[in-house]
């Protein structure tokens, strides 16, 4: 492991194993992060990310700095070769600057959600990857938000039922203003990688994620249909791929409620949430959350400690 | 000691002499913080208290982060049951998940001055102390500033005269903005555990604090009958308790003028003040307050370490 | 050394050797920052200068904090005996107390652009560096921008072709906004102590830096007069000294274009950096931007090593 952007050549069960490992002997590997520096760059706004991170670098012995990019420091220039009449500092410099200041750098940028093709081709953190002079981990892109699904990788491990397969419902819910995919896409594509999933994704006509994320996973637009059997339930909001960031529901209908799930599936969310519009308060209050938040530390410390060990 | 919100229960005078024995020897207990973690989460603006927390953390060998809410996270909801359509996190999760990230939170929270009730149950704080999994620390709550207190207390125990009784008059001043009551409450609760305090408060009429706070402090509406024979003047601007966040008065004879202090009193302030508002340059340059400022690190150092020998 | 504000009374030469020594040799002075802490405080937006500071103070094995005055803390009043109805803090209390909780207080603060004099005679600076318990170190103020030009003055060092003399043209270039003078005065007044350098300064006429700065260098309105021959060439803009503050042209033939240096000089700037503005993407693209950013670790270093071996 060079980077961590995506779970593209990764063995999500080693990591997954490691990660459980280091939640038992959180301070085993102290010395690796001595003398190292990761640097966390959040161009939005951060709370699990930002604590379970430093939290993360504290259990490996590492320092860390953080940066907020719009309240810290300046205006940043993502577009190349124009003149830079609004904007202070291009982004190559800013990047390129930072990450002589760190050993890893670690980044959150979210998506515009206007231009697909720029979001889908993950430009700007290809742009960060490639101005970078050391390892970079992404903390949530335009499409994937992989330490997050890497700790809910870790909880559906801890919580599963003891039987052969494992059906996990990704049901979307309906919320007032347009979020990423991220969370979803990722989710789909880490979760299929643990080989004892049956992933089913519900949602209304409009919804339909990316198919390069999704691996093959059954569809439902019926909701009720989809939660039947569930192991577990995680509910998401995302805005429309096809109609890229639109919002054509806020049908209350989807709201998880506790009705919906009377076979007591275990509710999974990766928070923030919005109560009584994602899920109501009797489902969240008896859910997975608190360890899926738990688990980010671990995810986090297993990636940084990888690749720590390959400086 | 489980948690530290006021001094209910607390033992005033042995904390005190804790303080003092580690401004002597801030580095000796630097073990006791090892491996551990204290999470500053603000609500609201902090200078004195952010920085004192931190230094104090790091004599004690502790790890620390810090999270200012509205500008680093999401918009929280401080109400139940509702619908979520206008903020991002409940503060059950906010809370419950940030005291996953360390051994001891320590917030501050302002009260909101509209309703009595709310503020005087210091129902937020309840909320934060319920929904954290670790123990909490109170760097000011709707109600008290028990850690500014012990650091004033501290002040007073250095440079009391060597007499029986210490008059202590807690004067009310004016300032163009409603604030909280917070620090007189405090104070009033906290010096009149040392044993050797006369407090005489000082305020024009409709500026009464609450009788629970007061422990029957003699109340003066003529400010210089108050100011005879004072040994500390502590001076501070508080809202109206009765008609609760109303400002009555702006009067300027109420400023803690050079004359009024003829007898040479000690003067007091938790900083920031407002300079010739509260009081006058001449007074301020004077007084005590950078030794108070001071002693709150090692106010935050006693009450921290206390915690942290207890997890 | 016991504080550092300006290049008055430093060898510039023995203060680059020790950074290019401490830049080999990074962790060897771990030790002496053992239990102390620099405090950061930030009235200006930052970003390469928070986070060299911060790896220079993990170097040496400090404790930091970092304060945003305007975001984490009060609003703070600059001048003297006024009645504060509009602002908090006085700078005096807040000096004076941040210094209380650190052992170093490094301080950026912007000139105002509007007062000459009070700009020019550096009366926040010296405010600061009065009411300041600990040696201050300058992290850029209304005139000067010391560690910047100490990074600078290494990399000259670094990069300088073998022979007697060395040419340095300090040019300005365009920009919309009104900006300090700092870095170019500083330059000029650190370049010329390495004792081999001519310094040539090109700019429009009515953009004259204060000649107490550029000790004597020679001054050409014409730029392309002004490059030949050059080694280096250091673009940067500011606004007029003169007509303080103000800006006179935006022309954009004093862009530095890759047909301007056609003798191949090496490329500085301090960042950030306006592309296709101040320079063409080519000529920044072969620049020494990245070696002058990377020197701000040890600019920082050598100069809080001297600082600390001193307390």
């Amino acid at each position: 492991m060079k980077q961590f952007l995506s779970f593209s050549g990764i063995d999500v069960i080693s990591l997954v194993k490691e990660a459980l490992f280091l939640k038992k002997n959180p301070f085993l590997f102290k010395h690796i992060g001595k003398n190292k520096t990761i640097g966390f760059v959040f161009f939005n706004a951060s709370l699990r990310t930002r604590l379970s991170s430093q939290k993360a670098a504290l259990y490996l012995g590492c320092e860390t700095w953080i940066l907020n990019i719009d309240k810290d420091s300046w205006k940043i220039e993502m577009s190349d070769g124009g003149v830079m009449k609004k904007t202070q500092e291009h982004i190559k410099e800013a990047i390129g600057v930072m990450s002589l200041y760190c050993d890893i750098l670690a980044v959150r940028i979210f998506p515009n959600l206007k231009d697909k093709r720029y979001d889908f081709h993950e430009s700007l953190l290809k742009k960060i990857q490639y101005y970078s002079s050391v390892p970079v981990v992404s903390l949530e892109s335009a499409t994937l938000h992989p330490l997050q699904s890497l700790a809910d990788a870790m909880t559906i491990e801890e919580f599963k039922p003891k039987k052969e397969r494992v059906k996990v419902v990704l049901s979307w819910a309906p919320h007032p203003i347009s979020l990423p995919q991220s969370v979803p896409n990722s989710f789909a594509q880490c979760i299929s990688k643990l080989g004892y999933t049956d992933l089913v994704i519900t949602h209304p006509k409009g919804y339909e994620l990316d198919d390069n994320f999704i691996n093959g996973a059954h569809i439902f637009y019926n909701q009720n249909e989809a939660l039947k059997g569930a192991d577990f339930i995680y509910a998401k909001n995302w805005s429309s791929f096809k109609n890229y960031g639109e919002i054509f529901s806020m049908d209350p209908k989807w709201t998880i409620a506790t009705e919906k799930i009377s076979n007591h599936p275990k509710f999974m969310h990766c928070l923030p949430v919005r109560r009584n519009l994602i899920v109501e308060d009797a489902v969240l209050d008896a859910s997975l959350v608190y360890h899926e938040a738990e688990n980010r530390i671990f995810s986090n410390q297993a990636v940084f400690k990888t690749l720590l060990k390959n400086l």
